[in-house]
């Protein structure tokens, strides 16, 4: 069925949410288990019509906001943090082709992906340059009107089954310049070098990737520094993880209380047990301030997009000072509330029977990946604490 | 110069800095230790047309909504929290009285405020009902058109120097029932029985009321259950509460980054030190967070205030789970910062030479007045948690 | 080779990290995926006459106090959780039935495990029963000589190969009495029901056992209330949980500071970096303060067995606050320097690449078996808080 | 009356429990807003002979251990910190003195300290010096045979009322060399700049003091350089530090009791509300912990102490690592105490009615004087972490 953009936002929350109890719970353990991508299920998410939600209607996507797209990724999260990340993570590389690719480019990448589903990868970090992107020894290198491609790239989440990947490369002409470029996946010389095998989000596939003189048109480097675009990027898919530790959240506040509600104790059940709920209660405030920072970024993302200019106005930002507070603040206080649930079944809670033990691994990643806490509070004492002069 | 009520928010907010520059910046150790309530100072504040900013323009007042509060409240507690208190605090019981009195009482009692500035203040805690106001014992009885008033009130702000005061009280012919009565300041029987010597907020003034049998007319009390009124207007006073914390936060952050810029450490200065970097980064972070639950709860009570009904509205609501959600989540995470800020100065920290000290003080009571968080845990879970059988 | 028990305490540590290095060290992965218990690395580790290291000499034991205890589980756990607790959990039982088993019990049951090894399971929980020990509904009911102990048991290491279990029951002659049994493990009627899958300490064997009319002679019962007799048991085991945190914390310390002098960051290694260097001195001083718990806690157990009549000093304490203390300590450090940990490695501490996955499931238990620290602070309230009237 | 040194550990600590009833509990208020240092106070302890107890039997000593002094601290503390500070801070200097001072010196300095009393200060920061002492300025010269002494120090607390100044310096003839010297407190050209006015320990006197052209017979230099001879004074003062804050931690544990006992709460008491007993047991655990991490130190201590050569061996060690953790731990553990029991009183908790607020800023210090958490963290990790290559 598909679902026409003009339904009001309530209506895609209850689609999505139907979709969740239809496909995601009861799998999880499934989804963590299994070593598939579960390409079926993304088959059904692009069935309601909500593979890519954020595409830009003139490109025949949905064209839905960061700020819907957060309670979209919150929702889909609560069924399993793995499938959201797949499906949520093609936004770093289109929003980076959609604002700085040419008119051709945006409509042969971003088109079919709005049609008809699929997933792009974004590969920026290598081994040696992880928090040091700057470090980076990819090249792309003109030859001609092509741009020739090398290099290794550590890790890229959806690489091997993406419609396209974005690369981030040093210029082979001048190393100081960095430059994004647009692979079609099946371009000869990309080589998938092992599927990352990781703590959580099980479900999704993040590879380390080869890239040996893969040729593509110039016309495919999209317009800027390549670094700066990544962050740019960055800003939208940092606040979906953050959103999706919000999804997350809800579904250990959730197991917590089915569990207090079943639990025999002290004569009657663990739910009105007072320390009980004093922990909820914390899990609550704490899931509404990780809704609430979450929502603040993306709809100062929004405004930037609504703008008269909105690729000028994100080259002037580059990050977004609410993205790093939204994925810093969900990530620590998601942790607490993963870890905090975890010890709320008695030994049961060390079993793989409840659930836990995927929800805590699965939260890990919102504090771990595209930018460690220690590289975001450098970002952001560099760029919003030490250039406020004086504050009043 | 009177601010004339059209001007744009940042013209709002530049001018509380200007006044937050002109009259606290400087004297905040005097504020904080003398005994004195700085009224010169709060004539000054109502001189910029901005006493009780948030009285409604139908009464002559600015009509400026709560999460504009947020930002004028965070400018003034970076200057004093103490002051910040006393200016805002009116609203708890302004709030009251707006919704549920009646016409002529609230333009008898919210007019003046409007026009000549003046302050409000509210008894609802006693010596044995702090957190369980329903045991109060304060009774207001009706004897023929008059109401007689008495019993003993814990803590009231600003009820010494206040136009009047909103007591909480058992009605004398159903102890079940409590009402919220308006009495002028100068009712007889009202004796101040002392200021408490608070640990921080040293320039506002909390008092210790007795009241014996004072009469007013019956007209006094307004419509509605005096506890789910009190829970209303502690929306509005919470966020601002929580907004305090803002303020606080930031000026604990300025202080740091000044001392971080002058301190010399290891041949270079301390603020080039990457531990004090993440700290201050940490601290920033956190305040966008604070500032972001805040303006949420704010907007929610602005939205319901501009709804067709914001009193019938209220009373179907009570308390706003966002307003406890911004108290909280301030209190803790700004304690945290102001904790952290007392670390970063050496020895000097421990000292009264650097406004730590009060600081930290000030910051404290965020977390403890007008409900700890065991009680707003308590409100959450039983309110918020509990009664959501299953999220999806 | 036989360690005799004349050696010296460094003598006995120096061994142990001997054995981790040649039977753990490198084997951590498998021993977290495989499934099966690795009884050639305990056959190793009671070929070098560690094997039960407290059972005391009068039994042919090596006889070692639990503060040296303390530090072989620290240096076992540093190798891999898992064998650590497989490797001394019957010390809850074995403690049991030496101090409260007549003198040919304990020699029946003793004695073998302390000269061949082997092991010795404890099982109280039930599935209604966990934080409430009281209402297990397991019984030993006298039938002329003989002990029939029926029930159900929910969690219950190395039950499945130990050579004898200890039975927490309620007498079936008067349900308001509890005694513990001894049922050797090829007594007719147990059945394990199922190994429970674990989120971490994957090396060993939890099961949910059966017992279905199993018969032993009465003599098995062991003298004294069944749950006082494993409070005291659990004095043991509890400390010796907190040690494995200690080893689990030094392991992630380590795994730190050698990902940090290979990694380069800015021009230098990330081992120069500021921040990377005060979180591992965190680390470091959580690992001293985890330490000092753990050891005092054992000197207090250690000075009680070295009593003239341990087993009467013990039914009077119960429980000792120590080590109380030192587990839930222990839990919360170790938890808090292994989430650290887990972010100290960019993404590839998302990944199985680097055993902090494994290091943060496997520290999880600390806080979780055997009492929770809900379980621990109601017991430490109960006992050591409220009944202390006035300190000074 | 006189205790004999002959008598039982327990029995002194009975004398300093009894000493704080009579002299120090109810005057807590007094001690903290009185501006005078409590001298008369000072005059009853050296009156049960207790004062300057850790001097050594052959100087007419009491020749107690470290390991009781934590215990007497923490007696002295829950009266009050600011006298035990003043009380016990001696130590510092004269441990310096007691180990690297010729006889005749230890002789005329300290002996006088163990027979009446009295006290020594310690001048080791200066303004631009304090995490980084190597940076001091002031110097001690060699003229004939006295040492002129002149320069600025920054902290000393009993400065003005001690019996003599140990001065930390540079050598005037080689500015690498740093040594310490010892000036009687009468010798021209000492001068208190100024008594800081502190957040806590009020009842202690912490002096900016200005030395000039002071001349002393050049034997009051001790052997060895000044910094390590620091360093190893300091062991001792921050085990002592960290000892507070477990008597402050107490104090506010009993005052929470005492309130939770009192106050009335859902129809029973505050002490049986579970939220507050969960958090009593965490103070509980914490005071535990943070008493075993100062007895832990206190004991490495005094093992140095007692073994052929403590001077040789202290120059060895400088930091002991034990006493780094005991300052850190307790500074953290105890603010954490603090913290949460300043929320415990409702609004009463925000007053001064409480002492809750002389608590919360007594223990700030403990994390703050004589070595900041940043700065033992740095030497953490200098001396302790990445020396030690591979643990296994």
């Amino acid at each position: 069925m598909r679902v026409s953009s003009q339904v009001a936002p309530e209506e895609v929350i209850h689609e999505v949410r139907q979709f969740v109890r239809a496909e995601l719970i009861g799998r999880q353990t499934d989804l963590d288990t299994s070593r598939e991508i579960p390409f079926p299920i993304h088959e059904k998410f692009r069935g309601i019509g909500l593979a890519n939600w954020w595409l830009p209607e003139d490109l025949g996507g949905r064209g839905l906001g960061l700020e819907q797209g957060v309670d979209i990724v919150s929702e889909l999260a609560y069924g399993d943090a793995g499938v959201a990340f797949t499906a949520f993570i093609s936004v770093l590389g289109t929003t980076m082709v959609s604002l700085y690719g040419g008119e051709d480019t945006r409509r042969a990448f971003l088109a079919p992906l709005a049609g008809r589903g699929g997933f792009c990868a974004t590969l920026g970090s290598e081994q040696a340059a992880g928090s040091e992107l700057a470090r980076i020894t990819t090249t792309a290198t003109l030859d001609g009107d092509e741009l020739v491609v090398s290099g290794e790239k550590f890790f890229s989440t959806n690489a091997d089954f993406a419609d396209f990947l974005v690369v981030i490369a040093r210029r082979g002409e001048d190393h100081a310049e960095h430059v994004a470029v647009i692979l079609p996946r099946d371009t000869p010389g990309i080589r998938m070098r092992r599927r990352w095998s990781m703590i959580g989000l099980r479900s999704s596939g993040t590879y380390q990737v080869s890239l040996d003189n893969c040729r593509v048109p110039a016309a495919n480097a999209l317009e800027g520094s390549g670094l700066r675009l990544l962050e740019i990027g960055l800003n939208a898919s940092r606040v979906l993880i953050a959103a999706t530790g919000v999804g997350v959240a809800r579904c250990v506040r959730d197991l917590c209380m089915e569990y207090g509600r079943r639990k025999s104790l002290g004569g009657g059940k663990l739910a009105a047990n007072q320390v009980f709920g004093a922990k909820l209660a914390d899990m609550e405030m704490r899931i509404s301030a990780m809704r609430d920072v979450c929502r603040t970024a993306a709809r100062e993302f929004d405004a930037v997009m609504a703008g008269p200019d909105p690729a000028g106005a994100f080259l002037g930002h580059g990050t977004l000072k609410s993205a790093i507070t939204a994925k810093m603040f969900c990530g620590q206080a998601g942790w607490a509330i993963a870890a905090a649930g975890s010890e709320m079944f008695g030994g049961l809670g060390y079993t793989d029977e409840l659930m836990i033990g995927k929800l805590l691994r699965d939260m890990r990643h919102v504090s771990i990946i595209e930018g460690g806490d220690d590289v975001l509070r450098d970002l952001m004492y560099r760029r919003y604490v030490v250039p406020v002069a004086k504050r009043i």
